[in-house]
């Protein structure tokens, strides 16, 4: 199975997809998020792993654009803790160090490092897994990198210290798309992503929204509320709930919500990730 | 007015200030938004202005903890528009440049450029407006930087290109903060910001909350959920609507809704950004 994901090898989504598709996979690396989707459209790739909220950063309203622009499917989701670790050549150690390279946002997660070590000059990188890759090639001995564990070890790098981040709790949720919708199971804890567009200009419309999945007793899981792009003045929302629309309730309440939209659009139902309560533990 | 924001001078948020402030205002620079908060917490600003969302990239999660971490008030916010131009040292051209150099989160905003002129090197940097610095700075010909026009004019560079970015609607929208609640008047449209955690394990909670708001004909501006940074398996609510607690009704409101919390805060009553739906446009 061909996986694209953004970013260089040892990238994190790489690591996501491996947690979410298992070893047995070859991966696509991509420039954009949208050559991910492009992969996956043209056949170039059988799965696409894209990230989708980040505890920290807030969602990727990118990506929820990229899967209205295609016919996709998500199909599953991994949960990731963002585990920052400085690396550099083997045979390096802090003291050798001047110059540290990662993402301006990994460099920003760990300020209070640099704060502890002015001495160290910290250099921005277009990625976290590109700077280590970086840091292999060109050989020196005074230059680290921030990235993953995963990306260290891929790139034979020494790991020199570990939980670089001032913020523990940073994880983030990623999504696997398909072309073809995942077949949902019996006995499979299920979640759905829908996006919809409420009609415009009825007071309390949200509340009567809600009301479909609350009278129904379906657990929403996110909601989200964002100006809608491509039709100003108007709202889109994200929500997840619990269930799957192979339950005759569930498939009523996504009726009755058409009802009171003026777009609709199923992203897909897809098994919950098992891992998420150990993840943001 | 001293007013600190995060960046260097020529910062998008240092644009906000003037947008949001006027032109009489001291700036302070911060290095991290948690300096800016602390800046106007001990007096050394008079108001702090924060990005609190972005069109392409969604909430910032991290200016919602801070205001959490620190009991400041918001009194006001301002839309703006993110347009990146392509600068460089007087007398430079397009053929001149063979590197340019921005924040990366801004390079990939203008991939299509990139890709249009494969020859130029992108060249990843701190932030936007310190990119316009350095490049004013070194005084080399053949290095442009990616920022604002505003920050072109600061560090006296000739604007080589406008409009580099592939989205057109890309705006954020900035937040004022301030030691003292503004104080709302009648005739001015006001909004109000609040956060709440709803009490866990009741069923259709949410539906319930948005009752208060949705029986009482108060129109909900924003609604967002995200999972509880501070307690694992609960959720946050970034909600804003319309009116002010010293209308009987929303003050009333907002006692009913402290029935179905865990934890609330007023964040702010202030007034309504007036250029919203033209910059949004």
């Amino acid at each position: 199975m061909r996986v694209a994901y953004q970013g260089v090898r040892g990238a994190y989504s790489e690591l996501a997809a491996l947690r979410a598709l298992g070893r047995k996979t070859t991966p696509v690396p991509c420039e954009t998020f949208d050559e991910v989707f492009r992969a996956v459209t043209d056949g170039g790739a059988d799965r696409g792993v894209i990230p989708i909220e980040n505890s920290l950063a807030g969602s990727i309203h990118q990506n929820y654009d990229l899967l209205l622009d295609h016919s996709l499917h998500i199909v599953g989701e991994a949960h990731l803790k963002v585990e920052h670790v400085l690396m550099a050549l083997p045979g390096s150690s802090m003291r050798s160090l001047k110059r540290i390279r990662s993402h301006p946002q990994a460099l920003a997660q760990c300020d209070r490092f640099f704060r502890r070590h002015p001495r160290l000059v910290a250099e921005p990188y277009f990625d976290t897994a590109g700077a280590a890759a970086s840091v292999a090639a060109e050989g020196a001995r005074d230059v680290g990198a921030i990235a993953s564990a995963y990306a260290a070890r891929l790139y034979r790098l020494d790991v020199l210290k570990r939980q670089m981040e001032n913020e523990p709790h940073n994880y983030t949720r990623f999504l696997v798309i398909s072309r073809r919708p995942w077949v949902p199971k019996s006995g499979v804890r299920t979640k759905c992503s829908i996006v919809f567009r409420p009609h415009r200009n009825i007071v309390g419309i949200l509340f009567r929204i809600l009301g479909v999945f609350a009278l129904r007793d379906i657990n929403l899981l996110k909601i989200e509320s964002r100006p809608d792009p491509r039709e100003p003045f108007s709202y889109l929302f994200y929500v997840d709930f619990a269930g799957t629309p192979l339950e005759a309730h569930t498939a009523r309440a996504l009726e009755h919500l058409q009802e009171m939209t003026s777009f609709f659009r199923l992203l897909g139902a897809y098994p919950a990730d098992v891992n998420e309560l150990r993840v943001r533990r």
